[in-house]
């Protein structure tokens, strides 16, 4: 048996995962160049020609990893300092996979308008903006506001590298199974990730969806839902199709679980339509064990882990993504590229099974075939 | 003649000096520690125990160069856009000199507030900061509301950078001239670089310091001074032995100059005292020719450029400065410290002549020279 590295020793001997370089050893000359005095040249031309500035620096391959340490893995609220390790592996993966000088960024507030204004003062050395870990419902104004003001694309990871991922395992589970659009989606979950799935699959015209938070199934006339769940809520036809009766799962053709370890047995699988499909991505627990969900019938099973087959991991997605955001110079990440990425995605699959719904993660067509959709995504409004 | 590259050409082709990297290349079972699952015992470790976030993450090899734009160079307000590439380049040097991961944070703010408020929030993911280019007399604020705030380091470069430096040259060019510490200095220049120096030439016990501006030179009764320029003049002993006669350096030992190309000429330095010692610091052109100075009496003269004896640049401190406050956890910069940077680097020179007043930047023992003189500082209170 292979002996795994303790992480908090990696961790100790490792103090810090990235490290930043220069591109160029300094000399004497170099040094004239790079620095005083010939970078004064460069100064001048870009304040007199602003847009110089995304050719004659890094910016248009730098993404600052934006986070106030609010919902970190499945750990919730353990400030900046905490969450600053998750982030420079963060940072590790763009590097290694798509080139990309990503920088955490951790910071010291949770207030939402400190955080919308403190990186708009930090925008300018950027060319992109990837949220991470803050926590709901906060994140989707801190999005909202940011998307509105900034030149630069913003993508909150939780939310949308996680449905992208999602629908492009759909896509392929419903091949595998014989499903269509008129499919019946359960979502465990109703927080970030949860209500960003939702909207893309309704984009995606699969809009039989329900959702339940740990009080139940969501409905328009339950009292404790919030305006962001509400207006998800709105646009489900499950009421029409397939009228809820208590239960979140009973007849429903998919239920993807974003929630929390352990939720589902066997026997509620059972209570699925015929050939469910199990998305079960709690992490490092996921709602139903892969075993158990075949046990009750399941005949796709993903989790977002590892060491089972098809891993629905957002890594799949953002490295490509901000590639493609970057290279392409969206100035947004729109609901058509969204959709895009995720058929670029599942089209990396030549013939999808119940154990390959995803293409691995080390798979080196994923980056430029995700960057080129989002190519092929140009000239769209924000 | 060998052919220097066009800077603006050398930078569009390098589109950014700095590279962000992973320390480990990410197969499935590192990828796994670096990133969740494995990451997840690190940020709980360091939630339970704030402290490790020195020890489990590079934080504590981190520095964030925060700029305005306000003062680039001798260029002025131009922008955080087209002050990013002078950041990249400081962001260079600190990695190839002195390994530190340094990060170019360019804000889109000139509020004071703004700017203290921002720095505060970035806090947690690094291990000081660099203030850079920030225009006077904002720049003495924000260092000093910094560094009582946070417990990392806060170093205005342009200020003590070039006040260490400028003191290091100096204590070497009065061994080579003979001159003591009841030295004439006049300090061409009353923003941040030019009142640092006359604070810190005053801790180091030199205190007959003359200053002018571009309206000439300041006195406690003239109207426009403000108070920085107000307190380095009361602790300034030049008015018992050195009465000014309306002139900046009539009977001068030394001129300091921090302000702009050409402002003096021969027959000016023939003015001065015997043996006159002249800094001409203005980039790229000098306030003096060094010919010129030399024309006129001067026995040392030091400008900042490369291509002439006596580089004075901040280069030659920041890298071993950062190495040493992050080796040793300094939480500020205390004079002590700048005292011994000084007189560290000045060491670094075996037998000072009049064209080798400073060590050369590529001299491989000034950042751990630095560093450890720093560490001989320790446990002193901020």
């Amino acid at each position: 048996m292979t002996q795994v590295p303790d992480p908090i020793e990696f961790h100790r001997r490792s103090r810090g995962k990235i490290t930043i370089n220069s591109k160029t050893p300094l000399d004497a000359e170099n040094l004239s160049i790079v620095y005083t005095p010939g970078v004064g040249a460069v100064s001048t031309r870009i304040a007199e020609q602003p847009d110089e500035v995304r050719e004659l620096t890094g910016k248009q391959n730098t993404v600052a990893i934006v986070t106030d340490g609010t919902a970190v893995l499945g750990l919730g609220d353990i400030g900046p300092e905490a969450a600053l390790p998750v982030m420079e592996g963060k940072a590790a993966i763009f590097s290694e996979f798509a080139s990309i000088n990503a920088v955490p960024i951790c910071l010291a507030t949770t207030d939402t308008d400190a955080i919308v204004q403190t990186v708009r003062y930090l925008a300018p050395g950027f060319g992109g903006v990837n949220l991470e870990d803050i926590s709901a419902p906060r994140c989707f104004e801190i999005e909202r506001r940011l998307t509105a003001d900034l030149d630069i694309p913003v993508f909150h990871d939780d939310q949308h590298g996680t449905a992208i991922v999602v629908l492009a395992g759909l896509i392929n589970a419903m091949k595998v199974t014989g499903k269509g659009s008129d499919v019946r989606i359960a979502i465990s979950g109703a927080g970030a990730a949860g209500l960003a799935i939702a909207h893309l699959l309704v984009a995606y015209g699969m809009t039989a969806i329900r959702i339940s938070d740990s009080k139940g199934v969501l409905t328009l006339d339950r009292a404790n839902i919030n305006d962001d769940q509400r207006e998800v809520l709105a646009l489900s036809t499950a009421d029409e199709s397939w009228p809820v009766g208590g239960s979140l799962i009973d007849g429903a053709d998919v239920l993807i679980g974003v929630s929390k370890a352990g939720l589902f047995t066997a026997d509620d699988i059972r209570r699925m339509a015929p050939d469910p499909i199990v998305f079960a991505l709690a992490n490092p627990v996921p709602e139903i064990m892969p075993d158990e969900a075949r046990a009750g019938g399941a005949v796709v099973v993903a989790t977002g882990r590892s060491d089972f087959a098809n891993q629905i991991n957002n890594a799949l997605v953002f490295p490509g993504l901000f590639r493609g955001l970057l290279d392409h110079r969206a100035p947004c990440v729109t609901t058509d590229i969204k959709i895009a990425v995720a058929e670029a995605l599942a089209g990396l699959v030549d013939e999808p099974d119940a154990e390959h719904i995803v293409p691995s993660i080390f798979d080196q067509r994923i980056v430029p075939g995700i960057a080129d959709a989002i190519g092929a995504c140009q000239g769209q409004r924000c």
